[in-house]
């Protein structure tokens, strides 16, 4: 943390920090009837239906300090609740955004991360109504719980996936993980060797995949528009392998997967090889892409065919059927959560 | 932590684990339309405003897990939210409970932990509908977000107390602190002759106030009943010096507040002074006795008053008049947050 001035958080006490870090706080929807500075914030849905989603993020654990600005940190955390409430269909509207936080962190710094929660706040026009902030023996710990509005019934589980239902992605996969093997390499080379300047090869799109991912609000606002609902959806953030064996698993169906339609950053897939790593295993067990993982009905094939930011890559089968993934090479595997295990290759 | 058997969590999985600890989950309400298990919960309000509250809590800071049982832990985890709710004058429907431990807790310290908030989630009729499972670096984290519902308009706040209107406080005040201190008296004791039985003098009470509050529905449920409706409310959760200021701030009024009114339980009235501890100190900066603190219309006394578990214990005034207490001896000081400041005292 770089940082012209320090001021202690003790200097000011628990309610003048919240005060600070509240200052600037903007109330954006009609929902939000009573925000931060009571017991509890009160909403008013107005005949719609709630959705609520919480994540909790541990430093050491979910993030690294020394290579993460505490800027992006803030907005990541909005943004990984918000994309479980895109992944719900419904529209994001509040959060409440509690920290923990040792001595080592100065008001300047909390402020920074605010600063960032403000503005994926703006972005994806939520309100911060509530929160708790409290102290840590050691290190940040941050909790975020998201709501949204839907329809009454329009939300979307991970259940109602159907036998040759098309399996769509939003975006591209495995940039994420490849973000955060660069991140850490150069994170190894600067404790081995104190002082050597990082070097990112330029690849800023892996770097800010994983550092200050977006939700796919654009595509629940095309699902709205197009007047489609997916029979199954989830955002991908612990790797596609993982994420469609839950759409497999709650919907009881099987699938298969086609690796050539697996979308990727060109970019990025040739920063893979230069890792000498197989793009398509960032894809499968990479996670942390915050990309939309759906099914439709085949009847939706040509709306969803006119958004180039989805990629079908698959179809629901007969659950006897298995979870399979055809390679390039025409080859088909068991699709396995901890990715493309090759002992189960039977090609 | 005695235990029987010691099953790692590592030999399950994050969604093993998941599943083993919310098996026995039981949805209540009808308002919860999906609960656990997809990328967010969904729920219904039939017209009712939300309100919504989070804590944080912190292994070594918030709890001590040397003479915290896991189950109490949990149990207290959900009360303390659902107290937030009750002091809005909504009735709690829904929590969501995340967790971040370290390898040192086994299924079977977690199933503890959670056989607590399952107990707290009957004895309040609320369901929980997710969380996050995860790990930490050290030690027990715990995020609770409570979402409750009320009457549009009906919610309480702290804004609204004027001149007049009378301070009420639910059951007694003092004994969550008179609680801790005996606990940290034996922990000392234990760590300094290790092996020593630690004696709580049968101090049931007060223990039990600090391990496992009860949060006040009854209050909530004898207002609806009566029809009346406080004008400000909160929990008593700093002490009452710090939450009557805040109620004093947020209203821009003044008070007087009657020692001799302050409840307390006789039992941990005559611990106090054998500690040689203050009671009224105890009351006014003690905290985390999740009593209501609320104020009414003067034209609701008979109301309250019919109620043997609601003290009035004084009155607001206008601003200028300050914040007052005034003692037995029927001298007046400055109300201060920490608590009665002996070097304020003006008599």
């Amino acid at each position: 943390m770089q940082e012209e001035s320090r001021t202690e958080v003790s200097s000011l006490g628990e309610f003048a920090l919240i005060d600070h870090l509240t200052k600037n706080n903007e109330t954006r929807n009609a929902s939000t009837v009573l925000s931060v500075g009571d017991d509890a914030a009160v909403i008013d849905h107005f005949g719609k239906q709630t959705v609520v989603t919480t994540d909790l993020l541990i430093e050491g654990i979910h993030f690294d300090l020394m290579y993460t600005p505490l800027r992006h940190l803030g907005y990541k955390s909005v943004v990984v609740n918000l994309s479980d409430v895109y992944a719900m269909n419904a529209i994001p509207q509040q959060i409440t955004m509690s920290i923990a936080f040792s001595n080592r962190f100065s008001v300047e710094a909390l402020s920074e991360l605010y600063e960032g929660v403000y503005a994926a706040c703006g972005n994806y026009n939520v309100d911060l109504v509530g929160g708790d902030t409290t102290s840590s023996q050691r290190g940040l710990i941050i909790s975020v719980t998201a709501l949204g509005e839907v329809a009454p019934g329009n939300f979307v589980t991970r259940s109602g996936a159907k036998k040759g239902d098309l399996i769509c992605v939003s975006g591209d996969l495995g940039s994420a993980f490849l973000g955060l093997t660069l991140l850490e390499r150069e994170k190894k080379i600067w404790l081995e060797t104190q002082g050597a300047q990082p070097d990112f090869e330029e690849q800023k799109y892996i770097v800010q995949r994983i550092l200050k991912p977006e939700a796919r609000k654009d595509i629940v606002n095309f699902f709205a528009e197009e007047n489609i609902k997916p029979t199954a959806m989830l955002d991908v953030s612990d790797g596609l392998s993982s994420d469609l064996l839950h759409i497999c698993k709650q919907s009881t169906g099987g699938c298969i997967l086609y690796e050539e339609k697996i979308p990727f950053n060109e970019d990025a897939r040739q920063f893979a090889y230069k890792l000498e790593l197989d793009p398509t295993a960032c894809a499968l067990s990479g996670g942390e892409d915050y990309e939309l993982l759906f099914t439709v009905d085949q009847a939706d094939y040509d709306t969803v065919s006119k958004n180039k930011d989805i990629s079908v890559i698959g179809y629901i089968t007969e659950p006897e059927k298995g979870k399979k993934i055809i390679t390039r090479g025409g080859s088909e595997h068991d699709l396995v959560a901890q990715g493309w295990n090759p002992i189960n290759v039977k090609g």
